[in-house]
């Protein structure tokens, strides 16, 4: 959850957990090819954003930039000049004020991908019969899960009408992922630890929604 | 096999040793999202047992309850007040006093999952014709191995009575497994080592019968 | 891209860059069994190629041949006498010539042997509906991409007749990567960092479209 | 290749590779439930042999048993008593003897498995249409390479004569690999360099034909 005031300590640690957790990602193959993206919250309204076109596995600490979630405005800037800020930025920022989400990760794996193009609706992806549905918070192994898709566009920010409308729509309110059609997903959680738990949920039920279509087509 | 007396170097130890299992787990993808757990004996009637909801890679030795096996009262809390003790506890203690069970891990794997799925009895798994059979505590290559299956609750501790069951049939008396249906498995040895063989062996069956399903299916 | 002149330091980083990477490589089951390869520009016309016959993970920054891109001439080899040069190199170097590479890499990864049995067509294969073809060079994800698949022959060197064709025809004017049927893969940037992320790029979108194949079969 | 001399470095480096190569086996899930082994030449006739029933990730230099290829003998055990050699050591012997092989891996991968599953003969499985295949020694890619397929015992010692049958029929004069159905596979070379490529080889063969038998079956 976003913290009212910034301390040095604070943020030194945020700056390299973002680092870490986009090894770690890029290990599980979710944001390879310079693809994916990642936020975190400093302070209320303050995020962490990763820079784009970049080797995610080798983003450092001080490559992050700093960004006014309610304007998307840049308050801090890497002295990396080359660096450019994250096409998600948009995104993250809706997200994070419709959700008070406090991180928020992009996806590209390919299980993201497929998960969309399994789904019998167009519009969403409904998931249930799986105890890891309980690792989303407030949801239990009992629901139907609905998650949202939207469609993909040409740039990333002509996805932010989709996006909002997604987040908005009462029957997505449970979901903490919006799925892209032949794109990725972005998961989010109300502080970068339930991000990191609700993206290792829910790529886990994408792989084990593909997983039982399979079996299915006997 | 617990051992009569905990001594300061025995529980460091086991402590280190139960941490490292759990990221080579999570490595695995068996207890990734914050799911899954593990317990290990300390000495007689005294177990170390993970925390439940926290990030199993990171979880440290002294973040881990010893717990009395016999009745499942927490005899030492790790001095982090935020934990708290597995869900899974009341089942770990069944498994120990019913098995005489050293160490059991909780997995959450996709492919314990499947292996319910494609089971053609709704009640176990049997599984034959593979040499890593041997690797299960007094089993052969030749034997028809019969893994039993129960139906998943909405919460951890409804699941005891079914695993009790489970534990007390003696169609199962063999297996080092439980399969809980949309969940996981539970899987156990007389020791950590044995525990983790048998881990490795079931995930290795658990996959194979897998693959042959698909083969079968042409 | 090419540097006009070579710096020691400049000189020493690539070689120590081309070994991380042929770990980095290795551990995705892209260079295993000592095949694959990979060259990267010192200079302009002076690239870095790897030996051949040799474990590609455990390359060292001295066993790195220097040779002339314009002729295929060794200006300068490792001083361990055993070592020889990859079997690849006119084929990198055409590669080079035709296409102002900076970096290639040749790649024995099963996806890239099964995106070309999988191709309706048998000189290329066609991808379309993918965010991730944004991660080619000038490549947007409305485009439907064409990657030239060759023949194998027996020997590399056989090769070049038709890699040279495939570089020269305009059907395949916007691809950095040519398949090798039954074989593997040749994927190249303007420099190492673009191969590396071509490289990413063109192995997700071989497994993607393995995967999505499978759906359709159903 | 089996050299004429011990010296105490030479033992000291082979018994580290032994163990890294267990280490790296491991983590390719080829050798995991401590099944699988390893043997490699110290000297003509003198064999380092894993032991058995351990993890073999875990295997140290120490642990090592030095035996006597020509006729079975242990010539130096490890100092820790619990350790017995490997029930492979028979089978390893035959290797070493009928073909001079400098080091034999007993794979228990998956892939060995179903390689076997797949076969439309019963006693080989015949691979062909492969680049890959060039990373067998003297072998080509226009070469039909035959492997041969011995049935599953009780012990691993009632393997023994078909291993011999196998090892010197002509049909499998080429082949540095013989498949043990519902179990794994012997695989070796002149050294444990060759023993190594071989291994990453014939494992890549194997998910290939099992790939290519899926896609086949559309």
């Amino acid at each position: 959850m976003a913290k009212d005031t910034v301390t040095d300590k604070n943020e030194k640690e945020t700056r390299l957990l973002v680092c870490e957790f986009l090894r770690l990602f890029y290990n599980n193959g979710w944001v390879t090819g310079t693809g994916g993206g990642i936020c975190a919250s400093l302070a209320t309204d303050q995020f962490l954003i990763a820079p784009t076109g970049v080797h995610k596995e080798r983003v450092f600490p001080d490559d992050l930039f700093v960004v006014n979630s309610q304007n998307g405005e840049i308050l801090r800037a890497p002295k990396k000049q080359s660096l450019r800020l994250s096409e998600c930025a948009p995104i993250f920022c809706e997200i994070i004020r419709r959700r008070s989400a406090g991180a928020v990760l992009h996806s590209h794996a390919l299980s993201t991908v497929l998960a969309s193009d399994i789904s019998d609706e167009k519009d969403s992806l409904s998931i249930a019969g799986l105890e890891m549905l309980k690792g989303i918070a407030n949801e239990n192994n009992k629901s139907r899960h609905c998650v949202p898709i939207v469609s993909n566009t040409m740039y990333e920010r002509e996805l932010c009408a989709a996006i909002e409308g997604a987040l908005t729509d009462a029957a997505y309110a449970r979901s903490y992922c919006i799925l892209v059609r032949d794109h990725g997903a972005y998961i989010w959680g109300k502080d970068i630890w339930e991000a990191k738990r609700h993206a290792e949920v829910y790529h886990f039920l994408f792989e084990a929604v593909r997983a039982r279509h399979g079996l299915k087509r006997s």
